[in-house]
């Protein structure tokens, strides 16, 4: 029965070969977006929270978190560097979470982004992820200002945009993180003052620590995680 | 009969010097804004179809509607002609109707009025008129589009403005229209397909048939009639 | 010596008379604006400056001259406080300094004044202060960047404010100081890098210490000192 | 020597396979741009011109002149589209006129476009065109307003524009057909009132047939037909 041993030894090794050369791989997910995202990867924010999360819970090594955000960027601004910082890392997930400046932006510096622009750019590069076989996530964005009476300049056009978004999740077939939808039930419950700005924010805009945890674990749900 | 003859003499004194003394006087109203209130006096406006509404109650004659609308007007404009358009008319109350302009003009050609200013300007007109005498309402701005989920572009700021006239007919004793709040409340009951515009208004800001039918009604009722 | 103490008596009344009749008076000049004028007071500033050269040219007493600036003022900003901080100080002279945030405030906050606007405000502030028998002298805006090719961003707009002022000046026989004509005359020469600051201000707008030396000097020219 | 006479036959018939195999091809020119490109192509339109110039000069088979404008677009909606509309049209040469919308969609509806990303994405596709061998010819943005004062509200802004193409002419090594430079030396000799449109415009910004005329003529100079 030798070559039976040999066998054994043969289909021991060529299995420890597969697995050597097909070893265990995180899933790679990439957060694409604006300065939020950018801080996002800094101390405190929301994907190094999401890091630690997953360290506590053991599952550390099931998740490779990449953040792809620069500061000032609207939806064309991601659509112009999707190739070298979405496509060339390769990920199975990609967050889309943008949208603030493209309506921040129209008040002060003119340079907004027109609805029907932000839809078709937002439109061309989720099809181009998808068609690389990339499951892509939405998100609406959270706030400019956190008064929940919609007095803040501009909850309107926020709003708006926020419904392209979730419109363009239905038709797109992506999973949707609705920010905005709980950033408001979250100041309703946590902002009796109708503050514009302290509750999840600093600024209006940017998350302060308890934004960055509540965003860290609504994307954490949004991954199914 | 020479007692008769002076009596009926003294009843027609008396009487003639009551008139004289007491003369029938109609009130005197100013519907003092822009061009919604300019269009109010043409055919179809909301102050004409006040004036029929009290013409056929009978009570033509005990009103004297004026509308002092300028197309274009903010409140900084009320402030720089209301001695000649309103002072100069001697009115017993001043309807202020004004304000979209001032969020409108945000958006387009960048001129609208910052809300500090809003407030000053507003301040300082409202006490002008009470100071000679003169009962003051104040009413919000209705409507930049009847979008009922809050996401016409520029509700935030709109809120903003309608919350600082709410604030200032508290602070300044004067009765409130809230057109704002009507507004909406009949886009809730009324404006089942979330339209931007055709239900109240016909281009988003000024009034169609029903909504110079609907003013007329909320002024009538603030006035008191 | 009877006739001499007559003459001394005589000499005595006239002296008393003339005193009287003629005491000396500074001429009261006052410097209306925004928060170039606001700074024009303090250490440093163009009022500050003129103060220091007429005094070292022995005039200190001949004239007194008054800073009437807050930051962020437009024309009709002024026009809501002439009778409190020009009218009540009584002055010979007004100098107008005004229409940088007009049209500066169009980007960024979006609420600059429309040119028709404007026109309307400055005429009408003019015409006041002139029926009070007051001499009024017009400025131009400086500069919102000093670059000298016409390529800052709203040179188009400020140049057709400067224009509008200019015509003013003319219409309602005023004197000007053509600041904005100054300005570029003096970059050309001068900022031989066309950077678009720190030549005659430090932020576009604000006047550093050579700029408000510039004005300063202008203004005293301008005021036939 | 029949075996000459073979090879003669052979070398005519290939010679004659071989131009029957590379035809007369005549140059084909893509003018990539806005609203002013896409009326361009109608009656009356530059390119509709320079077509009928070419015609008539004998040129009409040398050169295939395609439109390629939409209007309302910006730098980032060509980058968008570049592929589609201009890479499958295998130009040999690409004029790019653009950059008036996105200065003039800051004052208006706040979506222009800010100045370091119309750089950005003007590079990124003016290189993309030229890895593929193209020959990209770039033009300045004409005018938005043709007073020659430099008091058109938004020429400081194009005139800054302008020098970014001007200067990315430069930097790519792409002919520049400057027509701001063109336009204003036109209006300095044909615009003697300073008027804001209907010398080479409509309404400011889009052509009228002299307009058109003017610019056919410069694209061909360009072009150096």
């Amino acid at each position: 029965m030798k070559s039976e041993k040999l066998l054994f030894v043969m289909v021991v090794l060529t299995a420890a070969t597969l697995f050597s050369f097909h070893p265990f791989k995180p899933k790679k997910v990439v957060f694409f977006g604006d300065s939020i995202t950018q801080a996002g990867v800094g101390p405190g924010g929301y994907i190094t929270m999401m890091k630690e999360i997953l360290e506590k819970a053991g599952k550390g090594a099931d998740y490779e978190l990449i953040g792809a955000g620069i500061g000032g960027n609207k939806i064309y601004d991601l659509y112009l560097r999707y190739e070298e910082d979405v496509l060339a890392k390769n990920p199975d997930v990609v967050v889309i979470f943008v949208g603030v400046n493209d309506v921040w932006h129209k008040a002060g510096a003119g340079t907004g982004t027109d609805a029907d622009k932000f839809t078709k750019f937002y439109t061309t590069l989720v099809k181009k992820l998808q068609d690389k076989g990339i499951s892509v996530i939405l998100c609406t964005p959270a706030a400019i200002g956190e008064r929940t009476d919609f007095s803040n300049q501009q909850d309107g056009d926020l709003n708006y945009y926020a419904g392209i978004i979730r419109k363009l999740a239905g038709e797109l077939n992506c999973k949707l993180i609705d920010l905005r939808k709980e950033f408001l039930a979250y100041n309703l419950a946590n902002n009796p003052e109708n503050k514009d700005r302290g509750i999840l924010t600093t600024d209006r805009v940017h998350l302060n620590e308890k934004g960055n945890r509540f965003v860290a674990e609504l994307m954490l749900k949004g991954l199914g995680i």
